[in-house]
């Protein structure tokens, strides 16, 4: 976890550990009560919230700062992480950087390095809900699940960024690898659909999403039926291969 | 087109121009006798290829520099791009370049601003191979196209940068808007096949071929045919939409 010393050793000399231009952003997906989620950091005092995200270190490839960046503010391990576009508009960065620090109440020296232009690689992270335990870091006071429906207002271009990222997996909905990593490893018929349905933004027929999946293969059925709940148990599925 | 006074003036006060670390490198590809072939720089006196790239300037955006590092080191200008991965490998850039620049007779002073780590966002292309006339720049003696399957060694990291641009576009393959890019306006079927077949990597079936790309309405039959060969002048086709 970033600590406030972390932090202000980091405006006073993180050109020497880190590339100033250059950062990473992760856009992580959950799916919770038939919505699909992203998981945002709130600025403490600032009530704006941001993409988990930072700079690259000089050491570093650019996957394992993501991998480390998403641990060190969200607290999240061992999830699917995977490049999908860089962001590097000419004003996508420094004001916003600016106004986040100096509502921390931290001093932002005029020309600080970390507030020239920031080329940002977007990675989409998709993660089984149930199994993680997000948690701030400390220059936030939340780190919490937004349908991505309705999300609040976010800093620098992390809208754009949160979008490209949902056409990125809508576009990958046939390859179904990728979505598997966003159910538990067993689940019913109506979850599966409900994460479909979620991620394309429109309600599909029943009938046809059970047949199309079985069809194609995607899942197979397993022995056990989910009991416990108040209505007649549903069978339980998962993903083939 | 690149001089030798831009290249000087690069060394000597690009940094108040450029971002340090950041790149774009575009993999240009176009179909010719039947062969996807990539489009290549040689870098003057060392006999190395590389992918036309460079840096990007201060005050554009990414896909600008794309576009005007294209134009200024191949004259390639109006071609289709899109960006398709970034390349942050530790050490993919610093020995290289030092290398690159000596081989050109010009004095690489140690610690120069281009000498750091570079992170650089990968550019697909795709021309129509009749309608270009790729021209070398100054640090170049050579601006040919190479068939993919037989790269000449090249620097940096851009074999792995090739590859995994030649995979995108066969993912993207049942998208022919953009495969569309690598033909003329009007192609025969066999032409369309051969293309198929190049990014594929492998042969396919004539007649499954032909029925698929109709039965898909991937593409329309015209009226006229294509005359002057030493065969039976062929059927031309156009892509729908």
């Amino acid at each position: 976890m970033l600590s406030r010393s972390d932090t202000e050793a980091f405006w006073a000399g993180g050109y020497r550990q880190y590339l100033p231009h250059v950062s990473v952003d992760s856009v992580v997906f959950g799916f919770q009560d038939g919505q699909l989620r992203v998981l945002l950091l709130r600025w403490k005092g600032l009530g704006i919230w941001s993409l988990p995200g930072g700079y690259v270190k000089l050491d570093e490839s650019l996957d394992a700062a993501a991998v480390r960046v998403l641990r060190d503010r969200t607290g999240l391990r061992r999830v699917f992480l995977r490049q999908f576009r860089t962001f590097g508009g000419i004003r996508r960065h420094e004001a916003h950087m600016t106004a986040l620090f100096e509502g921390l109440g931290l001093e932002v020296p005029r020309g600080a390095w970390p507030l020239g232009r920031v080329v940002s690689v977007g990675y989409l992270a998709l993660v089984d809900f149930a199994k993680v335990r997000p948690v701030p870091d400390f220059v936030s006071d939340a780190c919490t699940w937004h349908p991505v429906e309705r999300l609040p207002k976010l800093a620098f271009d992390h809208r754009a960024i949160v979008r490209v990222a949902l056409a990125t997996l809508r576009a990958g909905l046939d390859s179904e690898a990728m979505v598997a990593n966003l159910l538990p490893p067993r689940f019913t018929m109506p979850e599966l659909q409900r994460l479909h349905e979620g991620l394309l933004g429109r309600r599909l027929d029943r009938r046809n999403f059970r047949k199309q999946m079985i069809d194609r293969g995607v899942v197979v059925r397993l022995p056990a039926r989910r009991t416990g709940g108040a209505h007649r148990a549903p069978y339980l599925y998962r993903f083939t291969g």
